[in-house]
Parts: structure tokens; C-alpha cells; sequence
């Protein structure tokens, strides 16, 4: 079978295309990226994890001593994006099982530099996220663009965890609507390169669920770096030991936020490989 | 590489998995269907086709005398279905390309019948719909859940492809709104297994598009049969002599319905295969 190698998979539904390409030789614009994503007319996913030796990639060349793999990460849209915390879980799967990195701990090197992920015996895989940062500024709100004041507009935490994060706490989900459309985020501003923005609920105990809604993409199934910003305003609100683990549910399954004693956020859940296969030279050669 | 053989495919974006299965061994039952449909944690796909030799699947042996394959079609809920005019053409372009049949002109088997199929040099695909059949009752009446009565409203037609349609013509296709509930359908009665609904317009001499809600799915891409029925009541309206080739847009892209003689309704139009490859059997094994 000729065609361009694919591996298909996810992590609590936030779904990619893996596409070895270990000499980085590939000729994969925005275009093929976008036709590859298409959830009709192509394979279909959030976006695509290229598999590159870091040697081989001008983005990973520097982190090349560190780590053998550079995760290239393009949403869905054909665009490049720093980091993806279910990314780089299914991204590390994808290398243990494919024999290219033993089982245990390992490097990938990311836009973002090297994070390390591990691979437990259960089938989990966990991230170092690095840590969160509370950026300010306070008094942050979030409404509803239907319901811009009043019920339906909440105080908000800013949180960066390397991308920026507005998390409320709502008294339940289906307070946020549809998630249609954008969140308003105030004050105007605060957010220059825009904002994902978390909906929290508490559900006991280092327990909380949320819905996300990222910016560029909508609501989404899941979002690693969303759990890990809600998991640290709700520690933070609990006054939560560190080494408290966090589960957070979200809309895809199930993840769990730890904070580990130098600060780092670790983000556990299930990582998938569900198939593979080879692009049609033909088919992709269209999409060029 | 182990697993479950599928290729992906779609016909003016109405997307498919396809199983080959030739002597009928598979255990592809309702959860493994909908697991391989499901468009975050599976492949994805409107329907699974499984290729199975007439021969060996009960409702194809009837007919294993007349056409070497069946289409065993699965709705993205796990549901059987009787027959998808994308589809059919989905598997003859596959049949063709895997060497399981010859160029040309080959029959299908299927829950409906056996169905012609012709592959163009264009990489066009042609399907036998069988005739348009004007069911009844006159008087039918479309109109919006969320505005049941005045603008939004229409007078339509009953048509039959096997399966039901109501045709209604519209100013602009933007006036059936969201089509995000099931449009209302007078006289209550009319179909009582439900329908699909067919907002159409008039684009120039023989050249028609619609948008198209269809039962138990909402609104799709494209709907084989839907083009066919919309066609139907146009050729009518317009008077066209048989052999005229009406275009007909569709969300996903265009398709050409033209009358033969005998009364079929012949539906053209791309089938394009996208990737290959193999559903893990570790993956398949937890869906089942």
C-alpha cells in the first residue's frame, strides 16, 4: 500500500492525525493539514501531530540533545500552535508503541521546549505542564454575549499555563448555554491574543467538571491546558495541599491534575491509538 | 500490521467507513458500528459499509445471482439502512480500486434490490436510483418549528426514492434557517415514518440546489436520494423532457440527476477515497 503513513487517536476526545515523518521531509502546508482535518471530506481531527526527529526540525534542532522527538502540532485550520497537553500524551503513545521510545519516562521536545511524559501501566499517560501562573489582572468577568450583565456574567481567575485561561466558577454547567459564540471577557484588553475561557463546577472533594470554550475552536471535548488553569484556581479556592489530586472532568472523559512539590502542574488521562493507515497519494496530492 | 481492514471515503462529503468482509466473519455489531462513526473518540463516518460477498450475508444470497457484492450499510448509530445513493457509488469506486470488480458498469446488491453502477473515466460515479414516485397527498406543508405558520412556511411535494420526501421550493436557502430541529410536516399522518425534507431553489435552466434535513440525522451534507426527489419535482415544474440533466448543488459539493427513458432517475457525481489502513484490534476489542 503506498500513501502517506497516518496513526489516528485521541485523548478524552480531543482527536489528532499522527503523520511519522522522522527525516522531516514531508511537504505538509496548510492546506494538506486543513484536508486532512476535515471531518467529511478528509480523515477528520482537531489537528495534526507531526512526528519529527528534533534534529530535523528547525523548531526542535536546539532541544535536540535533550530529547530523540519533536512533536510539530498544526490545528485543525492548518495553523501552527505552540503545545497541546492531549497532544503530547497521544503524541507520546504513538512513540512508545510504535517502538520508537521505551515504556516509562521520556523527553518531547515542543515549541514550547522539552516536557516530559510518562506512561504508566494502566494505560494512562501524564504530562508535565509546566506551572501555572496567575497573570492578573483581578476583577477579570465573563458573560454570555446574549446576557452581557446579570445572571449570566460571572467573576473570573486569569491563568496562563503557557496559552492564557479565564476560569469561572458557575453553580452548574448548563448556566453557560451553547457556547455558541465567544464568552465577552473584561476588561476589554486584558486578553490581547484573546482567551480561552473555563466553566467550573465543584463536585466534591478535589473533584470539579468543566466546560471549555477555546479560542478559534469553540467548545471543545476536552482541553488539557483548561483542566490544568481550572484545577489550579480550584486548588488555590480549596487551600488544597500540594500533591492533591485533581480529577476534572470534562465534556470527553476524564483527566486528573496533580501539583507537584516544585510547582508543575502533571496532567493524567487516557491517551488512544484507535487506527492506521496511509493516506491516498492520490487524494493528497489534490489537497496540496 | 493486525487489525480490521477499513477505507475512508466520501461522495459530495457524505462520509463512510468501509469494512471489507468478504465471507461475511465479522462480529461488526450496533457498538462497534457506532464506535467506528463516532467522529472524536473512532474514525468517524455518516455510515459504515460493509463489503460482503451476496453469497454469504442473509440479505444478499437472494440476489447473489444477479451481483457478486453486497452493500451491508449501517447508519452512524449502528441502525441498518436500506440504501444510500452516496453510498452505493462510495462502493463501486472501491469495489474498482481494491480489483474486486472491472471498470464499467457492475451491480450492486442491496436491502432495496440490486442497483446498477457505472465508474466514468472522469472519476465520476453514476447510481440507478430506480423512479421518483409522486406518493402523495397533495396539500403537504413545511414549514419551521419556530415559525409554524406565515413566512416560513410552504407548500411542498410528496415523493418517494424508497424512501420519503417532502420538496418544498424557496426564495433563498437561507430561509429554513438553522434546520437544527426537525422541520414541521402537514398533515400530521402523512409519513408516518417520518421524513426528509428538501429546502430547494431554482439556480438557472436544469441547475437546482438545496439544503436538506433528513430524519434521525438533522441536517447533512449531501443525501443522494433527497437530490433525486428534488430533481423530480423540478423536471415536473419545468416541464423537461426526459434525458435532461439537471445539476444539483449541495452543501458538500454537486451532483447531476438525469431521467432515462424507462423512468430511473440515474444520480452522478464524485466518489473519492481518502486513506486505508486498520481499526486496532485492541481499540475495536473494548467497543464491541
Amino acid at each position: 500500500m503506498t500513501g502517506v503513513p497516518f496513526v489516528k487517536g485521541h485523548g478524552t476526545e480531543n482527536d489528532f492525525v499522527l503523520i511519522p515523518d522522522p527525516d522531516g521531509i514531508l511537504d505538509l502546508g496548510p492546506g494538506a493539514v486543513a484536508a486532512i482535518c476535515d471531518r467529511r471530506a478528509g480523515l477528520g481531527a482537531d489537528g495534526v501531530l507531526r512526528v519529527v526527529r528534533a534534529a530535523k526540525h528547525p523548531d526542535g534542532v536546539a532541544q535536540a540533545g535533550e530529547a530523540e522527538w519533536f512533536m510539530d502540532y498544526r490545528n485543525a485550520d492548518g495553523s501552527i500552535a505552540e503545545m497541546c497537553g492531549n497532544g503530547v500524551r497521544v503524541f507520546a503513545r504513538y512513540l512508545v508503541d510504535a517502538g520508537l521510545a521505551g515504556a516509562g519516562e521520556l523527553p518531547v521536545a515542543t515549541r514550547i521546549g522539552v516536557r516530559r511524559v510518562r506512561l504508566g501501566g494502566t494505560g494512562e499517560v501524564t504530562a508535565d505542564m509546566g506551572p501555572a501562573v496567575f497573570t492578573g489582572p483581578d476583577g477579570i468577568e465573563v458573560a454570555l454575549p446574549d446576557r452581557p450583565a446579570g445572571p449570566g456574567s460571572w467573576q473570573g481567575t486569569a491563568v496562563s499555563m503557557g496559552n492564557p485561561h479565564a476560569v469561572v466558577f458557575v453553580g452548574d454547567l448548563a448556566e453557560a448555554g451553547t457556547l455558541d459564540r465567544p464568552p465577552l471577557v473584561r476588561p476589554a484588553g486584558a486578553f490581547p491574543d484573546g482567551v480561552n475561557v473555563e466553566f467550573v463546577v465543584a463536585r466534591g472533594p478535589a473533584h470539579i467538571a468543566l466546560r471549555v470554550h477555546e479560542r478559534g475552536s469553540g467548545e471543545t471535548r476536552s482541553c488539557g491546558t483548561g483542566a490544568c488553569a481550572a484545577m489550579a484556581v480550584a486548588a488555590r479556592r480549596d487551600a488544597a495541599p500540594a500533591g492533591t489530586a485533581y480529577a476534572v472532568d470534562v465534556p470527553g472523559g476524564r483527566l486528573t491534575v496533580t501539583e507537584r512539590p516544585d510547582g508543575h502542574l502533571e496532567l493524567t488521562g487516557p491517551a488512544v491509538l484507535v487506527a492506521a493507515g496511509r493516506l491516498r497519494e492520490d487524494w493528497l496530492g489534490r489537497s496540496r
